[in-house]
């Protein structure tokens, strides 16, 4: 392909890093910010540089903030004897957005994943069971397992549940079934055999 | 919903204002970013800044390039008589990936649209016109008018033919019709009634 610019070159490439972004939208990208004043620009590396600059991790959930400790984590209104575990920050937002859940969380930042060579000390289960055995603050009585319903998923549960067992907390995960507005016809065989398994006395 | 952190706030408004982007697909970028190492996200800046610093628009064909005149205007190689004009700079990308024009282009940088308020004043209508009545130098034999299938690229090909007519230029535009791999079936009325209107002879 011709190469108008190295310039934009370097641009393009650097934006096809991004997820979910390849060559073509990172090419319309560029078009876009080439058009825009260069304040806007500005503002925008500027965001870039301050995030890597402020953002921490949470020392007691490992979830991101700006702060030692996170608004969750340091609220008065949170129930201290529950705590959700996700896999990603992405998860704390939407579960936050469905108002169900007043507990604590804690966020993993990965799955176990023998396939990609990904195993728990990767992860932040260390931290999660310093939460449940070692410290002396805590009063956590049930551990929610909102993982994602992936194999990966599936093994990570596994695997937690078998280590958490012993310490004599309430285990739970998140129901997997038909999502609402779904049609029973068009569903997995998966989904279906696990909303039949997971069916509730009404 | 919950703010995590004002820093990440900002860059998720930042992200979103780009096109194609929206809050999901911010938050998600922007997590990304967060694990990235930082020299990564320096380098990503700072291509984002140089293309503001560097980019200029062609003297002759208003293309982006980084020098008063674009590698395409300057080539030796080139055809001086033939031009074929786009909207946008991505569609000389796509022109010059088909190997198929060795002439010279020009930029509008966008198309005429009155429902948007903008007229042949809003885009390099008026430098296409010194290049083909004023410029000494100019040899231009023929235009290609290579602008989208859409009104708004109607109602520029039938302004810029206008204008251009009384030139003794020829002016011609790319087909319409059937893409390669279609289906006739599944084609749409307009298409395949335009595709019927441009038969050609075998």
């Amino acid at each position: 392909m011709l190469n108008i610019s190295d310039t934009l070159e370097t641009l393009v490439t650097e934006l096809s890093r991004l997820p979910g972004i390849g060559r073509k939208t990172a090419q319309r990208l560029s078009m876009f910010i080439i058009k825009q004043p260069r304040e806007d620009v500005e503002k925008l590396t500027l965001a870039l540089m301050d995030i890597k600059d402020r953002i921490k991790f949470c020392r007691v959930c490992c979830n991101i903030t700006e702060d030692e400790v996170c608004r969750i984590c340091c609220s008065e209104k949170r129930s201290r004897s529950i705590i959700c575990v996700v896999e990603e920050p992405q998860d704390v937002y939407a579960i936050e957005k469905t108002n169900e859940f007043r507990g604590l969380y804690h966020v993993l930042h990965g799955r176990i994943s023998p396939l990609e060579g990904i195993g728990p000390d990767d992860i932040r289960v260390r931290e999660l069971i310093y939460r449940l055995e070692d410290d002396p603050e805590s009063k956590i009585e049930e551990l929610i397992l909102a993982l994602n319903p992936t194999v990966e998923g599936e093994t990570t549960i596994l695997y937690l549940s078998r280590i958490i067992r012993p310490l004599g907390i309430r285990i739970s995960r998140i129901a997997r079934g038909l999502p609402i507005g779904s049609d029973i016809e068009l569903a997995d065989e998966i989904t279906l055999a696990k909303a039949i398994e997971g069916r509730i006395t009404i």
